[in-house]
């Protein structure tokens, strides 16, 4: 019997990627997304997208009110999004956006019997967010092992960052390869309606600087006003 | 100026008891609080009381859809409540919850400027629960501060369990001494719309074994059937 597993899937080039990686694998895939608050919804509609074309068994969304915390420009409307590159960790940051996304991957994980839980993180890439690092990675996985019927009954749970050191020129290849089309992704932190992108801000440029460095066109569906 | 505690408020006896002890240590106490699909809101509305009661500044419900996982006789009304004990890890288990409450804690507190989390968990009437041992809370804490703009900038996140050893009694005497009315919290696991106890479930044993203990006359208000 195959095994199942929980894939966070936000709808956007690099969590596409580790679900095609994980489907590659073997794993029945149980994709997870969250609807944290963002301003758009875009991406919630590409990651809908993306679980059926990459063979998703099932694909629910988590409604969670971080944006009723604020301190984010991402759920807070309050703060504008730059478009420009900044030092240090951006606004954009979500507070323990990974931990609590995981935590919930956890619970979900548990009920279904999985004991292997993707997420695209990427420390080359990590656009400075604390929750991205390889040693947070580590340590959820350690605690998620005392905190679960898994780790008391011997069948630890492993979680899975198989994009940790990739460039996004190299995600970009081995999605590629594995069949994703990076089309009905959507990065952008400021997309319109239509999941059309703003082309300036850091997921946008870094995105589009990875597809150049894969000397790949960029499929991206950029807004009319952009240059 | 005093610092900010962000303190986890379920409505029962220990969470109450260490939302006291927050206050007593000087902290300015957030309450925070989850409707993840329980049978009952009675403990919510103990909560919003005890909030209220021992000067919590603010409280907060976040509602959490962890019904919609099943896998707990609290949140899946397929499986009844156990009424007499059981061996092992109880079906009353809610799947990663405290990982779940903990997680999403810590974006408030970072979003407050908070460096100290409060949970109720209690090694010594933990009920078979992976998530209430003090490895798993030393194991939440260290990646805590590795996820966190907290862990990034020197200023560490504590999580403290301060009825981590303690018996029942001794909460109860603990809370007593610290001006908890115990008739306004509700433990028990189906518990009425009117907060009333059922007097025979795992919690209401617990509690009720915790009052004998103490030599103190038990407060909780039972159902009328209960004899």
């Amino acid at each position: 019997m195959k095994s199942r597993a929980v894939v966070l899937l936000s709808g956007g080039l690099d969590s596409a990627t580790v679900l095609a990686i994980a489907r590659d694998a073997g794993y029945v895939c149980h994709a997870l997304s969250f609807d944290y608050g963002q301003r758009h919804t875009a991406e919630l509609a590409a990651a809908a997208r993306v679980a059926r074309l990459l063979g998703a068994v099932e694909h629910r969304v988590i409604h969670l009110g971080l944006g009723d915390f604020g301190g984010s420009a991402l759920t807070d409307a309050a703060i504008d999004v730059p478009e420009t590159p900044t030092e240090g960790i951006p606004v954009t940051y979500v507070p323990a956006r990974n931990t609590v996304m995981l935590a919930l991957a956890l619970a979900w994980a548990e009920v279904l019997g999985a004991r292997d839980i993707f997420i695209g993180v990427n420390a080359v890439d990590y656009s400075g967010y604390p929750d991205c690092r390889p040693e947070f990675i580590e340590a959820f996985e350690r605690m998620a092992n005392l905190a679960t019927r898994a780790g008391v009954e011997g069948a630890p749970l492993s979680i899975h960052a198989p994009l940790q050191h990739l460039s996004k020129a190299d995600i970009i290849r081995r999605g590629l390869a594995l069949g994703v089309d990076y089309a009905q992704t959507v990065s952008c932190y400021q997309a319109g309606a239509d999941g059309r992108a703003c082309g300036v801000c850091d997921a946008c440029r870094l995105r589009r600087q990875g597809f150049e460095q894969a000397g790949i066109d960029d499929p991206t569906l950029y807004k009319k006003n952009h240059t």
